[in-house]
């Protein structure tokens, strides 16, 4: 597999990033000053509750494609009308909706995705923007040879041509590509464009216990993190 | 300026990489053990020679958007053939027309944009495609944050599209954007667009002393080399 993989494509959220922890701070961060007092990890929840259905108005062609900030900013609007949040001005919610611009990776991704870069190409095949991907590489020291994804294809995943189009990018059939993600839907729909298939273990990206801790497909392997990847992809 | 601009646009052939001593050792390396004696350095102008007028076929609208390594391929046989090579393999010709992912930087290249990179978001936006930038990186060291250009915005500069998405894909407006080129005819079409400008003197691009040694237009800054630039834009 080594030799026949030449690279690496990565989900993001959830598989690289600790998007539930970090966005709970930065909304903690935004609005206890202003003497609000909600509960954090569910505003997290909730906002992140709204991205496959906003994902979904694109991908079904009901709206044109727009970037992830975009969608991010709509279904902020409606988080906050949920838990009750009426007065932000607009200029709070334009840094608000920037928090997914600041999440932190796991531990081990920095590390992993260096070693992984002495024998791969590396990219992350995500549905964020490219400078939401910028900012997280910037901010976690992510090394990437490109940034593909959703702004390059026009559309989400779990669209075929969005891993079409990232393994074109780099002159590449889909099974010399690898995509590597913590959700067993991504790895279904990698794997039936022929994509080769690695499932991360991120058994708290929901929270405690809420996360995949082990794949629900078939997949080429099954990884606890990705120092762990890279250790298995040298064999 | 250093305040005002975040991020830096950079042309790539003739402006980092040597693409005229690359191409002509390349096409010896092939050629010679075929016992064909070519003048390799006019081969490497001729090939480059057709570059704009395969370019111009896309700008126009009167072919389909297709990568530069497409137009490379077209150009390469029509070269060949001025040159009265016709016997090599197709697997040969496949060989050589990806000389062009293996051009070597100017020694100064390296260094400036590391140097560069810790005050600027770094992207270069070329008319080479992603997997010709990605291979140009590996090979010389470049560290960009995401490879902008023409494979991104589906059109060749100097058309205004081409800046522009670059631009929006980091979320800046083109007066926050610097682009960086060894050729006045880049530089002022960025300035048209709002884009600040930087001229870099390659004199012997094409061979001694045919190059650009100053910008023939006006320019927000013109500088020797990128060590020069970086120096300049920590003022």
């Amino acid at each position: 597999m080594a030799l026949a993989v030449k690279a690496l494509f990565f989900d993001v959220f959830g598989t690289l990033v600790d998007w539930r922890s970090s966005i709970a701070r930065e909304a903690e961060a935004l609005l206890k000053p202003k003497g609000l007092a909600l509960d954090y990890p569910a505003f997290a929840d909730a906002w992140r509750g709204e991205y496959q259905g906003a994902m979904e108005e694109v991908r079904a062609g009901r709206i044109a494609f727009c970037k992830l900030d975009v969608l991010h900013r709509r279904n902020l609007e409606l988080t906050l009308k949920r838990f009750g949040v009426a007065d932000l001005s607009e200029d709070d919610k334009r840094k608000f909706n920037l928090a997914w611009h600041r999440l932190d990776a796991w531990p081990d991704v920095a590390r992993g995705l260096a070693r992984l870069k002495r024998n791969y190409l590396l990219a992350p095949v995500s549905n964020g923007n490219i400078s939401l991907m910028v900012d997280l590489a910037r901010r976690n020291d992510f090394t990437w040879d490109a940034i593909l994804g959703a702004e390059i294809a026009g559309d989400y995943k779990p669209k075929p041509r969005v891993y079409l189009a990232a393994a074109a990018a780099f002159d590449l059939g889909p099974q010399a590509c690898m995509m590597v993600a913590a959700h067993s839907s991504d790895l279904a729909a990698a794997a039936a464009l022929g994509l080769r298939t690695a499932h991360v273990a991120r058994p708290n990206e929901h929270g405690p216990g809420r996360g995949e801790a082990a794949p629900t497909v078939a997949v080429d392997i099954a990884v606890k993190d990705l120092e762990d990847l890279a250790k298995r992809l040298e064999v």
